[in-house]
């Protein structure tokens, strides 16, 4: 059946029934910023809130795919509803690497507990920093329970999107300074869970020594939460079951302290700030082309009209 | 007589017809982003177009206020009605500056062929970037045929400004390099003509060849004006007449050529799409404040309301 001639309604009804398809035809749109994705967004809002959202972050070659899917073999041990979202916001250039990770999650892909989708930009409003709350909301509201959210990077926005995530994880290497050089504060910033993978390598222990002297700089209240430093081997499972402890341990701290609620509010004020600026920026560019633009530039030049009036006509509408 | 009293239109006529403290009272208000200021630029607008603009820029101590005053000297020998404005993009800290190159000034304060003024930031829309080429279409409307626009120092909001008038002075001293490192390619970017002011010290050949060097590598056609570079002694007057020949033949150059009325038509492009980006951005900030957006965020975080429909709702009437 294709799922091309569905209603918004009928695809998010499909896609809470468990059709994969309807989902993924959703988180498609959405990617693309169709009008049928939003539709669907905002019949999903009011279902969401219930998933539990995982960010795993660090430099290309960490291993975090492989942190992933030994996560995953232990959520799913414990029955629980899985998604995945690698967020690429460099895609045309790295999709060899997604391609390789989501080779690497093969294992999971025929188990129907799992649903892996990567997203990249495509150059719409806002780009990730937008589409990607609204894509978990989405897996929230067809009853994923644990979203893991991994971004391929250390820029600017990969630290920005994982960092969004109720829980946070930074994923290092021994020796791990100069790959994450360039953002090592953004890390430090987000971060709630540290792992040292490939810990069996040398200059394990020196990392972590480092870890600990940046969180003594750090000003932290003692009931602030104090990140965990997880030392890991991904390739063998070594140091997983810890990792998804201290992930754990560190959703019950927040939900004891009513951070999370208030973390989660925080995140929705602002990414209402930012679509309110991000409409009205897409506004200002359609506002500023074509032949009535034209027009009006040629009766300044002329002199017919000065500058201040003519913004006034061409926002004349907009009550700006 | 109080000019407070006086409407926007008899305000502008008092200033046409030579009323200094009418002139000065409307840039005050146009200072302060004033409405009333905006209806008096609204009539100017068509009256302005005649003047010639030249900036004048230069690290603080170059000697630029020295060698206005040796041009307004100039000028008023030859008659021409002159305005002056100091811009001073960061005026709480270099008041002082400010004041002193008033003083160095004084000597014209008695002469009605001169007008001047220094123009501070107040925090309102858009900024110095904005009032300047108001205030300069204000004082051209009123009949001066040369606008002198003078800026205190080498940070990018100056040289933007320097940049925007029809012909742009760029003041160095032998040893220049240290005091205006931080901006080097936006001076050689605007300059038309380049001083080398105090060039009775040592070095100024080797400031010379520096200049030269650096003129090389940037890619000028055959048919493009090539930059002057003009040795003066401000405090003796020794090379004024040369920099005002150069000035001069910069401006006969543009003329010709037809690139003036490009330029100033590519300005008044620029300035209006940015009037229209600021005036958007300051609606945003009114948005998002108050009950209402109080309101709205609550709807959101209590799920009655999805973040995309919210921002349907702030931004209904808006057109965005």
């Amino acid at each position: 059946m294709s799922r091309r001639n569905l209603s918004p309604a009928e695809l998010f009804e499909a896609a809470r029934n468990g059709d994969r398809g309807a989902l993924a035809r959703v988180l498609s749109l959405l990617e693309r910023g169709d009008a049928t994705a939003r539709e669907v967004g905002r019949m999903a809002y009011k279902h969401s809130g219930h998933g539990y959202t995982v960010g795993i972050t660090g430099a290309p070659g960490a291993g975090k795919s492989t942190l992933t899917s030994a996560l995953i073999k232990h959520l799913r041990s414990l029955e629980m509803e899985i998604a995945v979202l690698a967020i690429d916001p460099s895609s045309p250039f790295t999709g060899g690497a997604i391609l390789g990770d989501r080779v690497r999650m093969q294992d999971h892909a025929t188990d129907p507990g799992v649903f892996i989708r990567s997203m990249a930009t495509r150059g719409h409003l806002g780009g990730l920093s937008l589409s990607t709350p609204e894509a978990i909301r989405l897996l929230d509201a067809v009853g994923r329970e644990w979203i893991l959210v991994e971004t391929v990077g250390v820029g600017q926005v990969e630290v920005e999107i994982a960092g969004k995530a109720d829980t946070t994880v930074v994923v290092l290497n021994p020796g791990w300074g100069d790959s994450v050089q360039a953002n090592k504060a953004g890390l430090m910033e987000i971060a709630d869970v540290f792992v040292i993978n490939k810990a069996d390598r040398k200059g394990a222990d020196e990392t972590r020594r480092d870890i600990e002297q940046m969180l003594e700089l750090t000003d932290l209240a003692t009931d602030d939460w104090h990140p965990l430093i997880i030392p890991t081997v991904g390739t063998t499972g070594e140091g997983v079951t810890e990792l998804w402890n201290a992930i754990c341990e560190h959703r019950s701290f927040i939900e004891a302290n009513n951070v999370l609620q208030t973390r989660r509010e925080f995140r929705l004020r602002e990414e209402l700030r930012e679509i309110v600026a991000r409409r009205l920026e897409l506004r200002a560019r359609e506002l500023c082309t074509g032949e009535r633009w034209e027009n009006i530039q040629q009766q300044v030049i002329d002199r017919q009209i000065d500058p201040w009036s003519a913004a006034d006509e061409m926002l004349h509408g907009v009550g700006a």
